[in-house]
């Protein structure tokens, strides 16, 4: 219930066409069902014009296209994450325009061109193995509108590639960084660059890496300041974060 | 050197004035001494015009009157974090007008009115004893020069009180979340709010709370979009990032 | 030996049937025997009129047929629980009425209709991943006698939809609630609800997630009173313990 | 604005005597205000009637004094948690007939004689280095209204010793087992009593009893039915959710 | 080289058939060669009379086969640990009398029937699942040579089953108790038995039990002295320490 | 209620000195009673003429005094583990013969010379920090009877010391194994020495030895078969054992 | 750009052949062009006639395939390492001279006998399991021209086998001991050999090996100086850093 | 026993002065005795002309003074780590040329210049609070005869400074970094430098640095080949490894 239709309730109740009774009932699932409608955001029910999200993991193809079905019927732009190609082919189908990237494992679905932004997200990782959590959130970012600068294999084991590309990626107006052997990589960019830094560590590596633990506590401790970082393997979250900050 | 100083170096080879080896020799070093002018940002050689930041755990009260007596000297605004009262006393006595937070435990000089955001930063904790780490965070983004409304102690068991201050909340630019036993707080907020969320996981608490882990992993784990997680306690990352994703 | 068997014993002893020393042996076990018949309870051997439970895991198709047919012989409702679907199909060509659920992976058999509970647990999940672990408790609680009201995918990402069923979890005697990445959710519940909250955590999730460690840790530092946790997925032992609480 | 305000502002705006924009201001703040009056319970601000809580951790005995004074205003029960000797004889100043318990660490003011349950708590430790918390949890479900048997040092090492106690034990409406480096402890009553058990594992032992990982490990496995665990030393937690399951 | 060995070298050199320099040549690795003979024990190469023990994981079929084919040939008893069914197959063809046990995973191979000790070993588990750890244990103690006595599934959910054959464990000169969800049971055999307990955590189970983590560590806690704890699932190190106890 | 006892009541029954109704009352506790006297053995209460034990971590130095006054009135010989020296002044008070060691933190009184084995056990540690823990573990040995032969200070960073002492070793009929940073020293003694090995993993140590967590895994996964591990630190624990299968 | 292309340019300026502006623009990329080929170092891009290096973990064949091509182009020398025999046949079709160690799981092309060492490494392992990190060093180590010795199976639970090699062991310039199960035999040979030991921890085991992280902390502990360790499993650094070593 | 001993023994018998039973007497220890006298090394007992160690936590200022008198006597140099002040001035006393490092809390006593050698270890910090241990890592690497440069407080959040340095580190021979909240500076150098990197942790930080660990596993994941890691602030063990390679 919006603002209006409780302004019309309390005019029903003035003329009369609106018991009292009858109004209080109207009125007793206000506090929760006002929430929805005006000011909530998550990422399952995002804001009008915004992509809709599926978290496809643990979801069966079926499932995936049932839902593409219900969210193409409201004309929305849909993102997929976690999408296995069996998914991915079953959505095709009702979809044609759908479109899949197997490094990121995202489905995609536009049916307007978004507004994109002036401003660019770079986004960094330190290895190739790194690539498919980076592509997560590229995907991401750019199906929330945003123009993405992609610079890969940039680990600061061979320091001097970072540096080749250091001006694109301080040209950005905020910086996501994907590493699972190299949390370092974070360090390193966050002191050579004057922006908000997302961290995002991968789970990608062995031994000591403890699947993203290494990275985790790494980034954290990072003693240059502008980090932050998300869940191990979060592509989609440093995205959708960086897609925030970027239109602030 | 710079762009100038390097053209100079070329017009004078050209011009005969300086020798092809001893050209070389000034290049030799280019790589890295080019790099420290123009372009590195860090916590603690922060840009013109910026506070000066002491780490002070660690130092002793006589260390931090050496840096602060040093920093003064460049005219620079001050921010020392986790300070003792020892350290501010032989501070105040070369700076009289030295400020000391006893719950944030920062020592704060500033020798010239910083220009103040519009947008402002919520602060938001779960519990009272939250507040030490919220403060931390407060008194660096005043100091960065950010406006900061302060809401503490509006944790989910009892989420009326959050509820009424929600606007407040939703109003700011970029919100921070302190939380120890109740690392939920961030994500309850992240779901109620569309602003990017710093959280900061705090070591309160007991038993399992295991010095910060708990809420740390509690946090990292949110299903709501739009947070990233700082170091457990580390007020001062939180308020500094977020005074910079404040000025994009 | 019963306290009928006892009494014989000593009518026997009384009028000279039975030597002092047979009797002396016949008592010598008296200790461990006794206690089975009188107040012993285990979630394997339970009272009269109680339904027989199985935990199916690491047990063969095979094994679990012959344990359901020893059962049925005994007359008693049974529960199969982490029962793969092969094993179902077994138990189902010798008792017809052998019911699956895939969700919760449990075999049911009824032999009388329980009588049921005026008072119902609601049971609640943050995601639609953790309904598995739900309807574990779902189905246990419900054989036990209960009546059960599932509140499903209503995790702090989007409180509002908590929010629009508050009251169906409020009107519960007990409320269950099953979380993975979203352990948050145990906390709001226990700040809205004045009845005993028992959360489990599930190992649903990736990452920091730690197959269900941050659920559990985030659960256990709740500042909400009135909350207790129990093992990770451990959606039987949930649903035992609200039914033993349902019906004090 | 509880149903009665509300149908009063109904009534002024059909009557005339309240304008729809005034009536519209005053319902904005429906969902949250009124979420504070009927439904919210929190272990802070409890229903009528009740002890009001403080957590005396982290606070100075002056601010301790402070909140019992604005409490006792209110004519309220008061429990003060974890508090130390200092702020005990501070709170005795202002009301003499405060009582503390050196062994709980607890503060008690009782201004009215509770009714007190017919059924009654066990509470068991399985060491004497456990009575601590056994006792927080005592004094807690005393000064809610329960009646308490306290059965301690009753571990598995001498299990004689428990089986002594088993009836008075059984003859609870509910069970709380404080242990730290006997976690078996819960098992072996979950085993032998049929009612809900509350595991409170104790920060007591050394080595890897890992500040009292074990025992919260150890419960959390047990394959006893009917067990559940709060936070590691949380007598008042288990106190409070015995005493609300108690009064079910 | 063995004692008997060494004599005859000295003897030679004594009557000259052995020259020094060849004498010193042949006793240059006295130092290692001899250990073997007299004094060195483990688990590979074991004393005159004892089965030769083969760790078979990480090793292929054919690898199994061609060292039992050496031990064959030394007259040796061998035993196989953690074998699969395939290298019994293979063993099989080479050795017919070999034998296999499902359970324990082991192949076994006896050529004289070992003297059997009187006193005998108690073997102990929580649940079924636990029986594959307590058998390896069991077919070791059995091959080197001890009577054993196995009492399995008498966890402490069902305390009266434990007692029932609490004379039958009290017997013996030892005890195994192998236990994963509920490592309490060693604690409780140790206090209800004043024989030396050897405990095996299992991997048994799920969630919070960690692979055995939390077995292990309620083990190592337990109040009840005369316990000692062995890795994971490590039965045959159980049954081999037990063996060398029951001949002390 | 012992045999006779029980005798006695069952010939009350027969001549009719007794109902059966009160004789089935007087039975009714028969289980866990009987228990009590017949065959509990635990470390606290132990066999006649056995040692008595107080563990004194947690207790005040009155507690203690008034526990051995309890004790020494009973005859007893007695053993203070993780005693101070205050406790023992007050302890000397009421009993000049008692005796303090400083290094083991233990208070022991002797009444009368216990009979002492022809065999004995074997103390080893691997560096000099370990050696507290070895002698609670000796003193404990000692006071119920044992001979003890103490190797210290052997660890395997100079292993030929080891060796000038393995015989000494070997000679014993178990070994007690203290080690913290070289948790490698149970390992090669167990791969040398062909009897039972009591591993007790010691806190000494800094960085990664996590408060004798590395020991303790370490000691857990040694290849030498014979080893058994107990709790960090429990020196008392190895002691007891120790003496426990020297007795066998 | 390296010194000489960087004088010419100098003279270009010089001689007018080369505007000021062009040789800015050349010069820009300096900083971090100029690093690789004057001093960077890492184990993609090595120094000239060294072998290049492919991890191939998570690459496909094709694109290991691809790699090769491109290498083999420029004449290297090349270590594919965690290679599978997938990829080894693909890259024998293009390469004949390939080498495949199904044990190291390396591909290796060599195109010129490289100059080896007079020194050696000995590289040393505790059970048969760790042979595969050891062959990955060994592998790596012999590419990189140096010569290599293996010592394998010479675990501390059978010392008298490491004794029968030590002095093959000592006469290496460095020593690399890999093992899982027993972490000790570092510490072991670190006592024994007075050269520095680079310590591989396997992850071979079970249990309470949790993946390596026993032996891992077990060698991090070592009380013998001159070890220092690497990741779990990661032969190819051991070699690597042997290498290096051993061409001081 | 030596081979010249040994070749006498044979001779005896060989001459009849010596006798075969007594010739087997002395043989028996031949295996362990032999290894003391020639080859064994370690940081207790080092070869001839080297200093002394002294490991002084957890020993009273007494036994130090006693220790540095004994050694004194056969006129060692001395180092003793992890020193107190107190324990200095009692060695003052015996020895007034000893001196003490606050910085490293060592005392260091030199008797004769050690020859120094002409290549030069590299000691690198990240941060000023690192350096203490980085201090300890000097001391030991200079009184081992090696030549030291520290290059401190130059983490990767202010880059710049690492590169102003970079031509000073990379001409060591060998480098040894010390870090803890930047475990990311061990990466970067080793991607930067061609030379053996020893890596040590610091226990520096705060949060989820959890005592060193995260700097620990940060440095055993770097990708940068030619780094190893010591145990978390073992100073000393980083010095005396890097000495053994300097003087390879």
């Amino acid at each position: 219930m919006n603002i209006n239709e409780t302004r019309e309730l309390l005019e029903n109740v003035k003329n009369g066409s609106l018991a009292i009774d009858k109004a209080l009932e109207d009125l007793k699932d206000l506090p929760f069902k006002d929430l929805g409608y005006a000011k909530v955001d998550n990422h399952r029910e995002l804001r009008v014009g915004y992509p809709e999200v599926i978290y496809c993991e643990g979801k069966t193809p079926e499932q995936i296209r049932g839902i593409v079905e219900i969210m193409l019927a409201r004309g929305s732009d849909i993102l997929g994450t976690r999408a296995s190609e069996e998914a991915y082919k079953l959505v095709k189908e009702i979809c044609p325009k759908a479109e899949y990237s197997k490094m990121a494992r995202t489905i995609t679905i536009k049916n307007k061109e978004p507004e994109t932004t002036n401003t660019y997200i770079s986004i960094v990782t330190a290895g190739t193995s790194d690539i498919p959590v980076a592509e997560e959130a590229a995907v991401t970012a750019e199906i929330f509108g945003n123009k993405v600068e992609r610079i890969y294999d940039v680990g600061v084991a061979g320091i001097h590639r970072l540096f080749d590309k250091i001006d694109l990626i301080r040209g950005a107006k905020i910086v996501i960084v994907a590493a699972g052997m190299e949390g370092a990589l974070a360090s390193v960019i966050g002191g050579l660059v004057d922006k908000p830094v997302i961290a995002v560590p991968t789970s990608v590596g062995y031994g000591a890496n403890f699947g993203g633990l290494s990275a985790l506590l790494c980034m954290l401790n990072s003693c240059a300041s502008g980090i932050s970082v998300v869940n191990i393997d979060n592509g989609f979250g440093a995205g959708y974060l960086a897609s925030m900050i970027n239109k602030l």
